[in-house]
């Protein structure tokens, strides 16, 4: 990591982009130029960058011949509108918000630690997976020596944050609102949240599966390296700001060993596993971590080729933002 | 029912003692006798009941032999202290703390239409199934005609409610203090349940399942009548005051037809289907409502052979009281 580069951000004033801006100072990744990009409406605001204030320009009239990578940390539309656009002007990108398909642009979790990337010719575009799956992959892997998994069922429990800044103020006028004893008007959310759960994020297909279902459906088999894998996944909002809950089923064709499973998670970096009778929560343990909590750890009640787990992560730092900056570190090492 | 009887309702001054005494009320179930219960420090309180106000008592001085039926709507511990005291005394009792056996006190939910009571013989001592498992067997029970399965998988999102008036009050108290900035000390609950997800309800074993985990997977083969049923749940308590959320997986030998068992839904009493795309909540639907509501009928995104759902379902009024007046209306009709 010798060499500096231009980067661009898109997203900057949302949280996951805040986070971002953050973490590529902490973690010292060799920026030359930083260009903080976002809608027209949000232009005009400024980060902190190194000591010194960086302003969000808008993405509309911005020249991606300036840079080599972009992360891509806005919503899915602004990707698909953007994304060719950087690409012919010979940036590369970093997708975080799952618009690109899975084909088109792999997924990639670097903790993983296996140097096998795709190969890839600059300019090339690659996903950074969902946080439920970034979770999910590595304790998964943590336990591949003693856990193999032919299905999982997932209940992504998804705090409020899933929806970036919005919904966060969302909830957190909801529950004023409610508490103050005032009728309730929801916004950007269809009904109320606040003491309630929602149980899907945005809309769903003809099948009734939500994109986010789907997408986790497709990404854990695809960073396991398991083509086979069968994944189950509802995706829930609930009344949480961050951090995301994950009730983890794995199941497998003999009996799990559950205490090896204990022991093989106890070994792992990047994971913290809550002693037994403990559990980790979203709000207690993981948010503002970059370890992924585990706990709960146990087989089924009457099926012990079950294990299941409970798993509490940061969905903005550890899921979303400190994911793409470690992509970047490894494709600035090998392609850029 | 033309034969009215006495009873004792141990657990008044709970939400779900209250909910008893309304529904046995608006039901005009035939008391002649209503024995209000509650630990020393609860009595002294008065309900109201048929126009007039009802004293709650100590359970401490009570004769079990002036009534022929009592409800344990407390804590377990209390239905364990107590249980053996009723039945010397010739008193019969439904027992919601899930404190005994199955095998000692068999599990009931009328509204599956079956006649197929265990044989009873006065004094006798029936289980009303817990919340969960009341709303989980009444969509199975719908889906019977289409959907064979051989194991369920269920993430049940549990309110504050679940640990009754107490857990209620905490999560209001919680809220306020976090929203006022002020320093939060858990009282009833081990930690932070406002703006969080609490992984399990109570302690658990060395197996690491919780008492309620185990209960419903007992239950639930035992009111299917499919000895051979794989249940596997996780209980986690929600910031929700009332109503439960259930994200259950049902696993089929065969490809389900999705379309059929939403028109078995749809065609079953007791169930309200909530539109395709749409999905039903605890606070917007199924709290103060006799149905369970139930959304998101899809098959897994990769395994045709399982059939996911939401289910929403009143935990105190619906899944708790509204089934124990049933079992005694049933009761009544055949054994008292």
């Amino acid at each position: 990591m010798s060499q500096s580069i231009n980067i661009a951000l898109i997203g900057a004033t949302g949280s996951v982009g805040e986070a971002l801006v953050e973490l590529l100072e902490e973690r010292e990744f060799p920026v030359k130029e930083l260009h903080l990009l976002a809608s027209s409406e949000s232009a005009g605001q400024s980060l902190s960058f190194r000591g010194r204030q960086v302003r969000v320009r808008s993405l509309d009239a911005f020249d991606f011949s300036q840079v080599q990578l972009a992360f891509f940390a806005a919503g899915s539309e602004v990707t698909k509108a953007c994304h060719e656009r950087a690409l012919a002007a010979g940036c590369s990108l970093i997708d975080m918000s799952a618009a690109l398909p899975l084909a088109q642009a792999p997924c990639v979790l670097p903790e993983l630690g296996r140097e096998g990337l795709p190969v890839l010719k600059a300019p090339f575009q690659v996903s950074a997976p969902t946080p439920s799956a970034v979770a999910c992959a590595l304790v998964l892997t943590a336990l591949r020596p003693v856990v193999q998994p032919h299905q999982l069922q997932l209940t992504a429990m998804l705090s409020m944050s899933t929806l970036g800044r919005s919904g966060v103020q969302e909830l957190a006028r909801q529950t004023a609102e409610l508490l103050n004893g005032r009728p309730l008007e929801p916004k950007g959310v269809d009904r109320q949240v606040a003491f309630n759960l929602l149980a899907q994020v945005g809309g769903v297909d003809e099948q009734g599966h939500a994109e986010l279902e789907k997408r986790l459906a497709a990404e854990l088999p695809q960073l396991l390296e398991l083509p086979d894998l069968s994944v189950s996944a509802t995706c829930a909002l609930v009344p949480v700001f961050f951090g995301d809950s994950l009730a983890l089923s794995v199941q497998c064709d003999s009996p799990v060993d559950v205490t090896a499973a204990q022991q093989a998670l106890e070994a792992a970096t990047g994971i913290e596993l809550v002693e037994a009778g403990d559990y980790p929560t979203a709000v207690g343990d993981a948010v503002g971590q970059d370890q992924v909590y585990v706990g709960r750890v146990r087989a089924g009640v009457s099926d012990p080729r079950q294990l299941n787990l409970w798993i509490a992560s940061d969905n903005v730092r550890k899921g979303a933002a400190l994911n793409a900056v470690q992509i970047a570190e490894l494709l600035i090492k090998h392609y850029l």
